[in-house]
């Protein structure tokens, strides 16, 4: 996989300084370009021997490109803030917004490659860990990314040379400050742990490009003119539609499904009702403030049909809670800064820390249900969506968030009288618009899309609750019971 | 100050649950239309004397309230990505954007009014705190903010027997869950901070209302009704524009100004220029490499005439410097969330972290520059403007953070001259556009609010920096120069 790569270059400083004012000309003008059109961002990962001076790259991109548009993003220890949450939240954090660059040294890359390096795992983990990346890369390339990755290479001998000569120099020690896998000492590890990370995460979306790095004007001419074609490439073809491949979904043939399977006669009395709430609210106050909640944190998602009694639930849920631990949080249309980033972006940067409770009244299902049936994203759009979001709530699931979903089900004569209701309400929040009269006209398209999301995402990780919800008595008391009793259970 | 706060209520059951339906609708129904306005934030502060239920108050207020358009802020410890901000930082992480309501008990006055009741701090500096919080409320008022703070108040028996009730029950026991201020061993001191507080922060734009808050019932009615009417008014009054009673500032009779009496034939050979850019960029990359700048960071700003060679000075900064450590800001347009927020927000939550350094390609004083001479915001809001960033310089200043600021000044045939080469040349970032040469049309009356700039905003804590930029070779040293100076003075 090297066999390119340790080919020595013979790259003088003539040739160099011949072509080099020309190439960060042309590269200004295609990140000017980039800007202008704000359709995409492009994320540069690089990677390397110890001693390719990989940070140097970086300096180097910083000093050739127009460093106000570019984001750089080092691996430094986590904060406290970042190890409260997902592994990959701290690279969340930092995405390039469309037309921005985001270079990335000590990437999403870091700690599986040394892990894998210092024998930390195995490679059955490691494998894992690079399956992750690649959806995770996935996902940001079907959102528009331009993503190019860099493996800088030496050879052996090159590299015991080079880590010597740099840290005789103030002015370049900071390159080679660290050599956390052992410099030329744990030379063939590293060389076998790349070879297998690039081949396990050379994607057509993004692949890895080897370089070698003992000459620098072939390094640095190699990796401007990458960047620039790819840029440059990619602006001059149309915005395309990703095409669908996967075979549409049948709704159920005799309509029979886990909607329709729902019991919506379920009912409570209101003295029963009462007592009920009035416990469940106490334990679930109790579950907050024990101490093994210090560690985890709770998301919950509710989504139903309209006027299901999403809001009034919700409000059942945090009477007794210490306002200190909780949020609720309302998904609306997205910020333009939202907007510039991938789509679940907007619900990774409010992830709760631990021992706090995140509410979310309607969530990231939006996209696989109202922007489905209104046709607000394209089909390749929702179709990747159930993917995204199970790999989310994993991730969420790994790091010791609980994450309990409800779905609110009224039947139609129901949301009917609701919606009259409400019509003479002087609650002005309630008040029903034609959209909400419209919407219940696509019923049925709704209620397909409900049953695929429930099947599609419904994990053992993030399990979707069903709640009949006719009744608002009986919904209540069954949510605060399923979330007591799943955090109960998350926390034995 | 506590006279009628001591009277006790005696509003019973039964006419709550008359009154208190209506007033949930009614503060509902202010909310919505807060909420569709988008004009303004609410910020309400809650404190009080321990065992009043301030932090049920506020759990009342998530329950009464749409929650979803509810941010509740509660002062835990900072987190450590906080601690290595200025103090203020975590408050202007959580302000609510225009058309919320931010609730806030354990406020920034909890950490000066803990200090004066433990005898942590005395008179004079609790008076400069409350000094500071004065001006960041008047602050928020002029950027439209509602701001109403509650001070909830028990009598010294009162709170003796609330104390234990509470700590009885599991449901409740999170209302006093910690007791900082020694419950009522401390009840004298605790009142006698609170009056000094209320007496020094209530100001005409951000009152303190002391409520009596042993009557549950009257407690709720009095405030709901107190959040309800103000919101109310403000909604009811039309926008209006800030009048200015300052007197204007005459500029200089004689037209000799700190920039007419730069000498801007100051210039270097390029020999000359090599050594000493070389010299002082090496000298910097140890500066940030060096032990001590763990706990400090460096903002460095740089305003200058168009084309005066602001990017190309920053190039040189960061040449050599390793890019994990500092990030190129460009303040553009702001995007919609930064314009739902005070001017400064957006400056704000681009502060440093220790360790590193933050470039700004213009700044927070383009308020007091384009913004003042090409009238895109207010008088009154721009001449507010040099209190604000005095203040803000001065909390950096104090969080151990190196503020270093430059004016690059160019003359007026000069700035002909580089239009004139840029339109010549392929880099299309350099593109000269009309606005550009209409900007030129205002040479004066920049050159006035220049001079203003420096002279309001030029503090012992964050000093301007005028560098005579004809020659570029002299102004690239003078700058690499001046920030090494100023680091190592701060470093000493």
């Amino acid at each position: 996989m090297f066999e390119s790569a340790e080919l020595e270059h013979d790259i003088d400083k003539t040739r160099f300084e011949e072509e080099y004012p020309r190439l960060r000309t042309e590269l200004l003008n295609v990140q000017f370009d980039l800007i202008e059109a704000k359709r995409f961002p492009v994320i540069l990962v690089a990677a390397g021997m110890e001693g390719t001076g990989v940070i140097d790259t970086l300096a180097r991109a910083n000093t050739v490109l127009d460093a106000r548009h570019v984001v750089t993003f080092a691996l430094d220890a986590p904060t406290e803030e970042e190890s409260e949450r997902p592994h990959m939240w701290r690279f969340w954090r930092v995405l390039p917004p469309k037309g921005e660059i985001g270079v990335y040294v000590g990437s999403w890359y870091t700690e599986p490659l040394t892990g894998r390096i210092l024998d930390k795992s195995d490679t059955a983990e490691f494998e894992q860990q690079l399956d992750a990346l690649n959806r995770f890369e996935a996902m940001l390339a079907a959102e528009g990314a331009l993503i190019l990755k860099f493996w800088l290479h030496l050879s052996k001998d090159e590299q015991k040379k080079r880590l010597k000569r740099f840290g005789s120099s103030t002015r370049t020690k900071w390159r080679i400050e660290e050599s956390p896998w052992g410099g030329s000492k744990r030379y063939k590890e590293a060389k076998h742990a790349a070879e297998h990370m690039m081949r396990v995460t050379s994607t057509e979306h993004a692949p890895w490009l080897a370089v070698n790095a003992s000459n620098q004007y072939y390094r640095s001419l190699t990796i401007g003119h990458t960047i620039l074609d790819a840029i440059r490439t990619r602006l001059s073809r149309p915005e395309e539609t990703a095409q669908v491949t996967a075979p549409v979904n049948v709704p159920s043939l005799d309509r029979k499904t886990v909607l329709t399977a729902l019991d919506l006669s379920l009912n409570l009395e209101k003295d029963d009702y009462k007592k009920q709430l009035e416990k469940y609210q106490e334990r679930l106050n109790e579950l907050v403030w024990s101490k093994k909640f210090k560690k985890r944190s709770v998301v919950l998602v509710f989504e139903g049909n309209d006027a299901a009694g999403k809001g009034g639930a919700i409000r059942r849920v945090i009477e007794f809670l210490d306002p200190r631990r909780y949020r609720v949080n309302q998904i609306a249309a997205p910020t333009d800064e939202e907007l510039a980033q991938p789509y679940l972006w907007r619900f990774w940067r409010r992830i709760p820390r631990r021992g706090h409770v995140a509410i979310y009244d309607r969530s990231w299902y939006g996209r696989v249900l109202v922007e489905r049936v209104e046709g607000f994203c394209s089909e390749a759009d929702w179709r990747r969506a159930y993917g995204e979001i199970n790999d989310f709530e994993q991730e969420m699931s790994e790091a010791g968030i609980i994450v309990i979903k409800f779905w609110l089900a009224i039947d139609k004569d129901e949301q009917q009288q609701r919606f009259k209701a409400r019509e003479e309400t002087g609650y002005k929040r309630y008040k029903i618009t034609e959209e909400d009269w419209r919407n219940r006209e696509k019923w049925d398209e709704y209620a397909d899309a409900v049953c695929d999301m429930v099947d599609l995402t419904s994990t053992s990780a993030a399990p979707w609750t069903l709640v009949e919800a006719n009744d608002k008595y009986h919904a209540r008391v069954k949510i605060l019971k399923t979330i007591c009793e799943q955090i109960e259970e998350k926390l034995k």
